[in-house]
């Protein structure tokens, strides 16, 4: 018997879908942020990038790569093991109590990555409280759908953002009945916030713990960094807060904080967690010092925003169909898979700009977008470059510009 | 309501079963191996790893630290973003080519660890096979198991490394569904090997798929570190060979290597590696210098067998029980998770040594065990250290130690 076939079919699937994926092989230069070398087919080129989710560039910051290669000179590559046998490193124990103290909960608990803090987290948080039932926001990220899923407990979806909605199925639970509310601070891919004091008003009202994911918000928002939960006010009326270490902070490996007890009932519980090998002390040093150096300077978080808003302005000008949003994120919509590629392959091979075209299953089909991410160290020539490349690509795809926002210019 | 005491309860019930794990904080000291700091509660203090899974010391060989280094400093400290979206790395492209070089296959991907490759990759490529059986060995690593539990379709466990028992229950499925057979070629807690020529005997007769983990032997057996089954020349009759970069290659990551279109459809459709940041330069970099120092050296792979074979005769004429074992892996019983804890704490605490107590969920109960595991950079004097410490121990807590052994000694 033969398998090629099977996995031959999936893949004529996806080109026959215009959603096959083409990964751009780039080499990023330190200092040199947010520009690239690209790996093209023909040999390398120069590019800026434009969809990085190193959305401070902290990357790249002397005191990160600094804390890497002091760290790798010091103790080498890896941790040797999992957590428990042998790979627990000092530099991953002082990650954690950052990290804690980050969003000032007694301890934290770091993961390979985000998508596995969710992953593993949900399901062993939700399987531990008895016949425990999951309400999750409708737009929550696949990780967090997994860990969902992987709970095998009853669960709610609530309409995104829906506040109304989400009281309506807290209130038709039993009373005694353990919740679990899951949810983002911040939707990365239409930059979206969560209401959280409402959603935590109502965590009170009906006795529901609340587990917020700040992968997009932490370190970029609120006082020090701490996220968007934080920037409410609400940080304290949370009970589980996840991170990741690779968008704000520049590295890899996520993270849950929370009280001691519910950190170490998921260090004890969690396969995911217990059966792999820990983060790279050098990693976790990178990380702590990113996290350290975004609690102490405000200049990456005011500039982020200030450069945000000047994309969108530009671009909205220019008579682009920029999204709503109430963030850092651009998104530019397209409305279809074949155009949003072809987009992005104009934009690569003409002007040098890299924008990856977002596309099913990451976001919903009909509503592909160019996702753009303008970090601190995008200046006015850049912004002013992109805003002209993205209207020639428009006019020479023949798709509509905004008449009265040209005209306006 | 209160959500603490479901926790609390939770953790209550470790301590009850006396399997409430500490993990030991260390620190590792680059070319000192296997020496290291660990942080006591009373403060640092100097021992000697014995229980690493950096098997051959390769995290902390000039070569990867300089890889790793030297890209930090040049590339920045993270990818910037996802495979799909700007987190394509270049010496990531590199990793992947170099894996699917070593193993013979056309293509590789890297995934965030071993663990990962496993829950993802192995759901995936069942998803794609219209009706599939997988049949899984009985011992498969947690992440394995977690695969095909999330696989979703039907799994039959064969008891471990029992070839007549797989053929039975190859021979009851028809034969034209699709099956897929999931084992690993060495057993870590044990330490034994998979009839992998059997078993692609089988594969062969019932025209089954191979998905071979070899996470604790590649880069130690086999030409050029290929693994147990290039060892055993049954390589090119695997369909899929998977392996982490944390073990003999001392760094963090996972992958598997295949035919094209296999890698191609798991990229494609595996949510666990579309949905999460791509390993950072520095660490591909550092991964691909192990790899390609352990293609061309032999001398680790001899002298880490020399070393394991020396500690298990050395343990066995002091009477030790250690359990039979064909690879690098030395188990010694100690049969509950209570004495299993003392000889650990023992060990640590009067003699400077580091092995962390194996207990369940890691092993079955009842046997759990001290998990020894040789480098080439333990000498002899490290070795006899050892002995007299495990019959210190031994003698400490009234354990039977074989006498004719002692005698003959
Ligand atoms: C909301 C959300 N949570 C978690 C993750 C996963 O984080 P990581 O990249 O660290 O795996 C992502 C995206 O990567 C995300 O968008
Ligand atoms: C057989 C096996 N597969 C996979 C893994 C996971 O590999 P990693 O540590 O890279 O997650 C392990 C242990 O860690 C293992 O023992």
């Amino acid at each position: 018997m033969t398998y090629d076939r099977f996995f031959s079919a999936a893949l004529a699937r996806l080109h026959q879908e215009r959603r096959y994926r083409v990964f751009a092989d780039l080499e990023r230069i330190a200092g040199r942020f947010p520009r690239a070398t690209w790996h093209s087919p023909d040999g390398p080129r120069p590019v800026v990038i434009w969809c990085s989710n190193d959305y401070l560039g902290m990357g790249q910051h002397p005191k990160v790569i600094g804390a890497m290669v002091e760290t790798a000179t010091r103790m080498g590559a890896g941790a040797g093991g999992t957590r428990n046998i042998s790979g627990t490193n000092h530099p991953l124990v002082e990650l954690e109590r950052e990290l804690a103290d980050l969003h000032g909960k007694e301890a934290a608990l770091v993961f390979t990555s985000g998508y596995v803090s969710n992953e593993t987290g949900i399901p062993t948080i939700a399987g531990l409280l008895p016949d425990c039932v999951i309400l999750s926001d409708a737009w929550n990220h696949n990780s967090m759908i997994e860990g969902v899923r992987r709970a095998g407990v009853d669960k709610k979806i609530w309409r995104h953002n829906d506040v109304a909605h989400l009281e309506e199925l807290l209130a038709a639970e039993p009373p005694e009945r353990p919740k679990l509310i899951v949810f983002e601070a911040l939707y990365s891919m239409d930059g979206d916030v969560a209401p959280v004091k409402r959603i935590c008003d109502l965590a009170e009202r009906y006795g529901a713990m609340t587990y917020i994911d700040e992968v997009h918000s932490a370190g970029m928002y609120g006082p020090a960094g701490a996220g968007i939960a934080a920037r409410e006010g609400a940080l304290h009326r949370i009970d589980v807060v996840e991170g990741t270490l690779a968008k704000a902070f520049g590295g890899l490996g996520g993270y849950i904080a929370a009280n001691a007890d519910i950190i170490d009932a998921v260090r004890s519980y969690a396969a995911g967690f217990i059966f792999t090998t820990a983060l790279p002390p050098a990693v976790c040093a990178a990380a702590t010092a990113a996290i350290r150096h975004l609690k102490a300077s405000q200049w990456e978080r005011d500039r982020h925003q200030e450069r945000a808003a000047r994309v969108k302005v530009v671009l909205n000008s220019a008579g682009l169909p920029v999204m709503p949003s109430e963030t850092h994120i651009v998104p530019v919509m397209m409305g279809d898979a074949e155009t949003c590629k072809e987009a992005s392959d104009l934009l690569l091979a003409e002007h040098g700009i890299y924008v990856q075209p977002i596309n099913y299953p990451t976001v919903p089909r009909g509503t592909e977008r160019l996702r753009i991410t303008p970090t601190p160290y995008h200046d006015d020539a850049l912004i002013d470059a992109l805003a002209e490349a993205l209207v020639d690509v428009w006019v020479r795809l023949g798709l509509p510009l905004r008449r009265h926002a040209l005209a306006a210019e």
